[in-house]
């Protein structure tokens, strides 16, 4: 397919991020080609937005993830929905996005364009606009392709309230779908596995999913998509900030035979890998089922499931994360140490 | 000076970055001790901010400079006076900052340490909060030392109208002290020049000078910080977007003679060199001498300036930036085309 060249080249040269005529013509060629809109287009130092209802919610990533481009989405795509799940995972509709690149001198150009043209059908999916931007170039060596930082503001009503401190023993635990399969998919595509079924990642942006849970009017108590260090990390994280204990249901934790079979052979624990489609939902026994309903209703949640519950901390200790497995037992889900697989987002 | 160590070894680990214990640990002992605030030390997937008054306005900016540490200021401060410098411009009160690092694996923990610091200290000098943030740590040779991004959230008055569409011929340009100190700062110390009396960096947040500008009720129409591409960049941006015409006055640019000297060694003209503590103004004539008065008041206007002005376009085309020289003669500032100094930001 040809492709429209927007510069000298078909590579980035330094030259692109001098803030000179070449850099202007990146921006307006590649960059504003594919995610403009008026706010955008205006080039100025920074948006000026509708004054707005609600509490701002701000959050921010930076997204490394090797390779740019995966079974199921590209670090374009990926920088959006996981600066959107962030906001949703706070109780906030997701509205701006300020997406900044840090590009390395000899990247492709049409490389780059997919990747943006990837992201902004992502913001369009998931309702958000693309209002500030930067671009730097670094030189060859310097930066590994391409780096993107996203920081979403989005907006809470002022009845929501989310955190660990009101969750309470009693509290179901909700996963909207399968886990592990964004880090399966990636590992796959870096180290050039083959497995049996391929895995596809579930990037996907979850402000739509979590939108319906709030206007539905569920009570909930806590939201967090589990990243990296997956479900063991942000139940874990949810543990030690509430003082409760979790316990998991080990035949209740929605797995895909592709990912049970690939984490054995690279001997990884499902709960520890990273997912960019999930949330973890905790919300009181009595409403869990309508939140199933909701959730099971929206294609995002088809496989919504209970998967455990917090329970008395004063039985087992505070912080604590427990598993009953499928052979009877119960194991104890400590937060991981380290890196189980770098560069995963 | 002994350090406390924070972690495992002096060096950041690819394990700081994976979202377990260690992560835990450099954020806790590292980032929260220099940056924390109730918000921050939350740890949540985003800031929930008070609701306020005033049109939101949103910047980001990706800060890929060498060498980390210069005359002046290291990457620490200049990433939040980057940021606060271009919602300043937008003719916002800059309030929040989430800043997110990308870390190469390796990476000195006390240079991280003194980096966070410093831009803990700039952040309280301007009156912005750090509220969201992110840590990536990515493998040895996947990036330079350290890479910032920041992200601005500020609130602009109802009646505050910037932009270039308010510029006029007549108008006037002003600049609130030096050209040049920034790009020459870190070249030198890029390259260990040495020149006779050392430069600078300008890196200086802006909000309090353009706080009291807008304070006092001048008409203002149009303001940028002219970073990368200097002047002579933000000056062509301007006369482009606006379909006007600037006429500049050499003698009235002030640049420090030891600029001069760099620029005249290093074949540079000032005028595209890099600031970092600067803003043009541009504002009715009648209104100029106010403002220049506001400015002088304040420590970082001091050498404010006029420079030049807003001319009739129709005399020599839309979009074109002129310059009176010293010698009588009147020049062509062009836009520049690619890169002067790269990474100087």
């Amino acid at each position: 397919m040809p492709s429209k060249n927007p510069s000298s080249g078909d590579r980035i040269l330094l030259s692109h991020g001098g803030g000179g005529v070449l850099m202007r013509r990146l921006v307006e060629d590649l960059i504003l080609s594919a995610l403009g809109n008026p706010v955008l287009n205006e080039l100025a130092d920074g948006a000026v937005l509708p004054a707005a209802k609600g509490r701002p919610v701000l959050t921010t990533d930076s997204f490394v993830i090797k390779p740019l481009f995966f079974r199921g989405g590209d670090i374009g795509k990926l920088s959006i929905c996981g600066t959107v799940n962030d906001l949703a995972a706070m109780g906030a509709v997701p509205r701006y996005i300020a997406l900044s690149l840090i590009i390395e001198e000899g990247f492709g150009i049409e490389s780059l364009r997919r990747i943006l043209e990837s992201a902004a059908e992502t913001a369009n999916a998931a309702g958000v606009r693309v209002v500030a931007g930067d671009t730097k170039v670094v030189e060859r060596g310097a930066a590994d392709g391409l780096f993107i930082t996203t920081t979403g503001l989005g907006y809470a009503k002022g009845g929501t309230e989310l955190g660990p401190s009101r969750v309470r023993p009693g509290d179901i635990v909700i996963v909207n779908g399968t886990i592990g399969d964004h880090g399966i998919a990636v590992i796959s595509e870096r180290e050039s596995l083959e497995f049996e079924a391929a895995v596809d990642s579930d990037v996907a942006p979850l402000g739509g999913l979590v939108g319906e849970l709030l206007s539905d009017g569920h009570e909930i108590h806590f939201m967090r998509d589990p990243t990296r260090g997956g479900v063991a990390a942000a139940l874990n994280e949810l543990a030690t900030a509430s003082g409760s204990a979790i316990m998991l249901e080990e035949d209740s934790v929605p797995v895909r035979p592709a990912v049970v079979a690939a984490c054995e052979m690279l001997g990884f624990d499902p709960l520890y890998v990273a997912n960019e489609g999930k949330m973890l939902i905790v919300c009181p026994e009595d409403t869990a089922e309508g939140v199933l309903t909701t959730m099971r209703a929206h294609p995002l949640g088809a496989s919504a499931s209970i998967i455990g519950r917090i329970i008395d901390p004063s039985d087992v200790g505070p912080g604590r994360v427990l598993m009953k497995t499928s052979v009877g037992g119960t194991r104890i889900v400590d937060m991981p140490y380290g890196e189980q697989i770098p560069r995963i987002c």
